[in-house]
């Protein structure tokens, strides 16, 4: 019957009721990246086969909170900013996947349902949570200046408990954010069967890279990070032995298609 | 490397943290059905091919809110019920798919990440939302007794903006609370592709359907439903011509797995 | 010039924007009582001069859970649940006052803005919370029954932290639902002067009671409650030393004006 | 009994569990400031007796966002941001009290509780609401630059329904963000008696202004601004007749006591 318009769902008559516009999507954002050591096997336990631990420094991974704004080409989002803002919390991983070195988000957080939805599209396995995180401001008393001293609070909470809290404070600047974030993402993409005897319809690896990346300095300090027990969580697994460093940046880039690595057929095609 | 444990995402080393437990799901809540006709060419334009329209009264549909527990096999979400309880409203439309009629939620709104993740899996297309229905009580002035007269409110907005209100008056009882959403449902299961070419790496018709149901007395009575213009939804493309009724039921029933009616294979599958 | 209207803040031209609509005001809901023994010394701390602790079991303290519907005397708010529907949980302590037993808010949590002012008017301490409960269904599985063996959740969270968790099991009936609240209220009412000098411009202590109170048959159980530590909040001074027992009652009634028991004069008065 | 610690409500035994810390607040925002004309008699009936329109140009007032970090003397609020970030929008009107010009908010609305008690001691008429602004940012695609041509949104909504949204279009810069919001604030502070039988225990006009000033410069531009019908607000009676200006501006400050202008004595003093 009919054409139905829209990158995802619904699609609908005019697409205007999606709950994600289509790609290319635009990002301008402040990251702020608490990088630590936990127990390697605490990492591997995360990765499902083929994957394999990174070779060096295994049991490094990065906390990240990040303040987006968001919007598609129309860049219509942006007069309308409950559509555009909401903010991110996710913990990476690196692994190996056929001799090459991949970041991936092993969990994530986010405060809005346009955010999800990309999630489930680029395999970033997003929930919903309540995120907070400490502005820099150039005036008055009520927050860091981006120099020595700036200090900045981070939090993310789920069902009303605490899962993480960290504590950022600026001692100088620094080349790179951390190295545990820097290569491209590896997801899983799958979907049970509607079946749901245990057959994913749809299991894929997917990677995919930020283009018009526009990146601001580097700000380094000293982090403390504290991950709660938190019964519907398994981020309190992966407790800081040792915290490498932190780091806070602002940021601008585009995300459009990525590269499919791996599918494997549905199996439940007829 | 890892075994991991999980129905939906993220699949972890417990599963603990996945957005949504495995099925069965059980559901006890109210429901709330607005039945009304409106143009069945803004029916058609809502069923991709090769759904047709319904044979008979083509333009009714329905506006159902529902407030819900739900909890998986374990019951353990109903003593934290913030995991439990969600509003939901839907848009159910008809249609034929090989001779036989199904029920279809065209659009569909909720309020929790968890129900929003079970919509993937189930086709609903979910988005969130703020939805609101006024609960029958047993004692005092401030609510409706569930007998003739008691009047009851419901409402549905996103961003900030009212999609649609509705008033419902108890003027008796009925045999069924309607017949649009009465059939199997029908619905779609998509994915695009990474890549983002215009290619869906899922692409299914599922259908799926209670059982274990209890059901309460079915409430009938007059229906106001004022649907408002919203730039950022399709809804008010469905005004209503003619309301056909009101009806207000309490309901429970479990859900798990259903079937894959039709599947293209994964085009990206190699 | 004008002459403005309204009960509470902003006074307007209509009346149609103040926050709270004028009295009465009725209530219908669901009230789940926790009782508990914890230090007498604990309690006397939360009792301003001159008031005194209770002479009998003065350790005695009640955590209330609530989820009320309630509206002005128009029951406009109820087709409009979103300015009907909230939750509540406050912690009731026993004063004694010119040798008269009176019941004490001395904390309270509530959802909604209009409940946080009708507040300020009664003396209640209201802050803002994430509040859940859960519901008795009669369909289902997803929800207790209200009979033994039914079994509740409820909690309380500000700021991401869990403040409290309760878990309450019905295992016969009661006469009342405690004695803790079972007093008329006796509350501060007290604002800063602007000045801000240490000096209060309204100081009163005032009391209020309900009236066309309707109450269905109290479900008297077995209590588990944890009181969380927590960086904003006072309620772990009160952890408990014993549970004395739980309780849930489906409650009506309404409120209008109290009486002042006692106000100072406004200092700044010119 | 107890010595209770705290500036506002609840008063406890260390304080910690007030909705407010006690002052100094300091300050650190973006105000966005939309100047217009509407109908003078509109403004003359915001106005209690004895205050007087103001004498030039008395149809201009303001409808300002402000997006604030804000925090105590101790600062600690900064570290945990969801107890210092709220979004702020409030509608300012001029007027004449003993030869004396004041600016007024007439409405106001907030998102954060702690926000809504300070505005209580103040004598702002808060209400909470879902408020949007888009951020200026620095870097990528995703927001507009502080320099001719950036572009931002602001919205407020309450109950799910829009009640204002403006499009602002930075054109250059400007010495001052207009006048209607340049004078002291003049505020009434006013509480029912809890007999509530129209007489107010509280009764005042005060007085404040900040401190600490720290300005950022003024961005000026081009304004569009739509106030929509909304049962539960009356801004609508103030829709403009003609756009002043609008302006931008980055800007910290600190506020601590102010002064009582005149006060009733409290009527039920005994």
């Amino acid at each position: 019957m009919a054409e139905l318009q829209g990158f995802m769902y619904p699609r609908t008559p005019t697409g205007a009721a999606g709950i994600l516009p289509g790609p290319p999507w635009h990002y301008s954002g402040e990251m702020l990246t608490i990088e630590f050591r936990t127990d390697p096997a605490n990492v591997a336990e995360l990765l499902p086969e083929p994957l394999q631990l990174a070779e060096t420094d295994p049991g490094a991974v990065a906390l990240i909170w990040a303040d987006w704004q968001s919007c598609s080409d129309s860049f219509e989002e942006l007069l309308d900013p409950a559509r555009a803002q909401y903010k991110e919390v996710f913990l990476v991983v690196r692994c190996q996947y056929q001799d090459k070195t991949y970041s991936r988000a092993a969990y994530i957080w986010v405060d809005k349902d346009f955010a999800m939805a990309r999630g489930v599209v680029q395999g970033y396995p997003k929930k919903l949570s309540e995120i907070w995180m400490t502005r820099a401001v150039s005036f008055g008393k009520a927050g860091p200046r981006l120099e020595p001293g700036g200090r900045f609070g981070a939090t993310v909470s789920t069902w009303g408990r605490r899962i993480a809290d960290a504590v950022f404070t600026i001692t100088g600047t620094a080349e790179t954010p951390g190295f545990v974030n820097a290569h491209p993402m590896l997801h899983s993409r799958q979907m049970p069967a509607i079946e749901m005897d245990g057959r994913d319809s749809l299991d894929e690896l997917v990677t995919m890279r930020g283009f018009d990346v526009e990146l601001g300095p580097v700000y380094a300090g000293d982090a403390e990070l504290e991950i709660h027990d938190n019964p519907t969580e398994e981020l309190d697994r992966l407790k800081p032995f040792e915290i490498i460093g932190g780091y806070y940046r602002q940021v601008g880039n585009s995300m459009a298609g990525g590269t499919t690595v791996w599918a494997a057929g549905n199996p439940m095609a007829k």
